[in-house]
């Protein structure tokens, strides 16, 4: 069966190229010979091994990697991640420093003072309906680290330039922009996110932590909960997630070899971008979000001026065959995700739509 | 692509139906006419909502569960769960009752134990190398749950009738069982699996907790850690493992439809046993390994009498198309593991193969 042509706007799980697509249905009931599905073989067989360690190796390349960082896979998503961060990291007598930009924020903070951990919001948008992204962040001197959500799905905000923390190793969720484009892992001790939105199908979670900082785990925690654990069996301590393992593989492989790397895939990303941003813009009629100098280059959040309007933009642009385009169900509006795999020509065609839709009702 | 002719007896990630595999590869880059793959539809939509109630109504009738029961995706595997359980079900004062049948039960106990949780071995199968079911365990009254690992995939063992506990709601992990015959749920407080052996791929893990066991779930546990928590959201608290629920799916329709459900599974299940146990029976040449009233109908294990032919007879198999056949690396010998989705017809072609074995080298 072919494939329809629709513009998948989904906020994740969302697009994947096509040719990915293509490849894994190509041999989804041989998986190179060995006459079995990918989804059948062993997690300890060669085969899976060789996705496994081919998937690290290129984010290791794409990345520019060295030796002090392990590369994970784990399974919870980012929102298990909330909660083993500070559970991993801060000993008792330990402090961390938060960022909060909105609601997976939020959610990274709570999940700290549930446990009970001693942490610091020192930065907060929440002033402005986080439409912003804080400047010169005042870290405190003696944190362990220092956490923040490099990118902001629901508000559409991004960090441009990571805070700048000297010493103070920095810790993020960077699941709707990472390999989104090239930037400095040194500064971290810790990133992690879900896979679901620039890497792959959904159900792993990707982790890189820099060796000395797992020094910090304690040898007490729940085996599961420890990403000592992780790190010491190459992600294969239990049985992992494999096909989302095997859908990052290669997606890893098109962004390196197809693409070219991460500094190609940020200049098509910010060309996306800026198609959308000009035209709201321009417009009256469809009103952006997020502040100018702190806009995401991968959710774009708009307001109709007319906001009984959106519902009517929503379904005609399904109608259209522009899917995803609905804000999170916590602020409303409109939301263009345009991750990754999200053509330019698909952009273009909503770009169009969104003209006529203003000429139409503006 | 066609698929090769193997005969795949892996011990998980292992074999599925055919056609479960060719509706997933004919339909991957269009779910139902959306112009989008499975892997690129949101977990919030339409779409998937109708896959994860499908999932969860099949897997209700075929086990005929009533209302007071919850059925949940949740991701980790079992263990995960091994840590969970008694973190979400023994507070302070609280005991629970563990019987150990090998390496996963003794994972289950040691994640209790590493919390400082007080629980009791009531049964172990130890002194004869975990060859055998404990029969009659003697559980502690006032235990808040008993728990047990229902088929033991390593040493080829599985409970032919689940524990009497009288009031003390049983509690077990199925990874390697589950949904490959009938049984009464009623007496379970939580039951719990990883799909990738008889329901589907990798990265999804099936729970099932009775209403009234989830209020003993404290209220202060990090969020993704408790049971409430994906209860109260129907397993969409965060974005879960979509794709490997999409196999549960059409695995449970499949197990529904075509097979006819659970007392015909069963019957399936018996006959493919039978065969494999005949042989090593009726031989001097493979010794099966555990007791005749212990035997799993899920992994047969056995060594040859001659243990140096061991690897010769796992090479030799694997040349003729017979896949994992290998023991776990705990225990090596061999292993012949036949879940739902392996056919009669590879079974026989098993036989055939061994009885050859058997005459050239025995």
């Amino acid at each position: 069966m072919k494939k329809k042509q629709v513009h998948n706007f989904n906020p994740g799980p969302s697009a994947l190229p096509l040719c990915v697509l293509e490849e894994i249905q190509e041999s989804f009931l041989d998986y190179q010979y060995s006459g079995m599905s990918i989804v059948e073989i062993s997690h300890r067989s060669r085969w899976f091994e060789g996705v496994l360690n081919d998937a690290v190796d290129r984010l290791k390349r794409l990345l520019k990697l060295d030796e002090r960082f392990h590369v994970l896979f784990l399974q919870g998503g980012a929102s298990l991640q909330f909660c083993m961060v500070p559970m991993n990291f801060l000993k008792a007598g330990d402090t961390a420093d938060y960022v909060n930009t909105g609601l997976w924020s939020a959610k990274a903070i709570k999940e700290a003072q549930l446990q009970g951990k001693s942490i610091h919001i020192v930065a907060s948008s929440e002033d402005r309906d986080f439409s912003y992204i804080p400047q010169k962040i005042p870290y405190n001197e003696g944190s362990t680290y220092l956490h923040f959500t490099s990118n902001n799905t629901i508000r559409g905000t991004q960090f441009r330039e990571f805070p700048e923390s000297a010493h103070i190793p920095l810790v993020a969720d960077m699941s709707s922009d990472i390999m989104s484009r090239p930037f400095d892992v040194s500064p971290f001790g810790f990133l992690y996110g879900g896979i679901q939105k620039n890497l792959g199908a959904a159900g792993a979670c990707l982790a890189i932590i820099r060796k000395d900082f797992l020094e910090r785990v304690p040898e007490t925690l729940p085996t599961m909960l420890s990403y000592r654990t992780h790190a010491s069996k190459n992600s294969l301590f239990n049985t992992p997630a494999c096909f989302s393992i095997y859908t990052a593989q290669l997606v890893l492989k098109w962004l390196e070899e197809t693409i070219g790397g991460l500094e190609q895939m940020a200049s098509i990303n910010q060309k996306k971008a800026q198609m959308l941003y000009g035209v709201l813009d321009e417009s009256g009629f469809y009103n952006p979000t997020a502040e100018p100098d702190s806009r995401s280059l991968m959710n774009i959040t708009f307001r109709l001026s007319i906001q009984n309007l959106e519902a009517k933009f929503i379904q005609e642009a399904e109608m259209s065959g522009f899917y995803g385009l609905k804000g999170h169900r916590s602020v409303g509006g409109c939301r263009v995700s345009i991750y990754n795999a999200v053509t330019i020509s698909s952009v273009a065609a909503l770009v169009d739509f969104m003209k006529t839709f203003e000429r139409k009702y503006g």
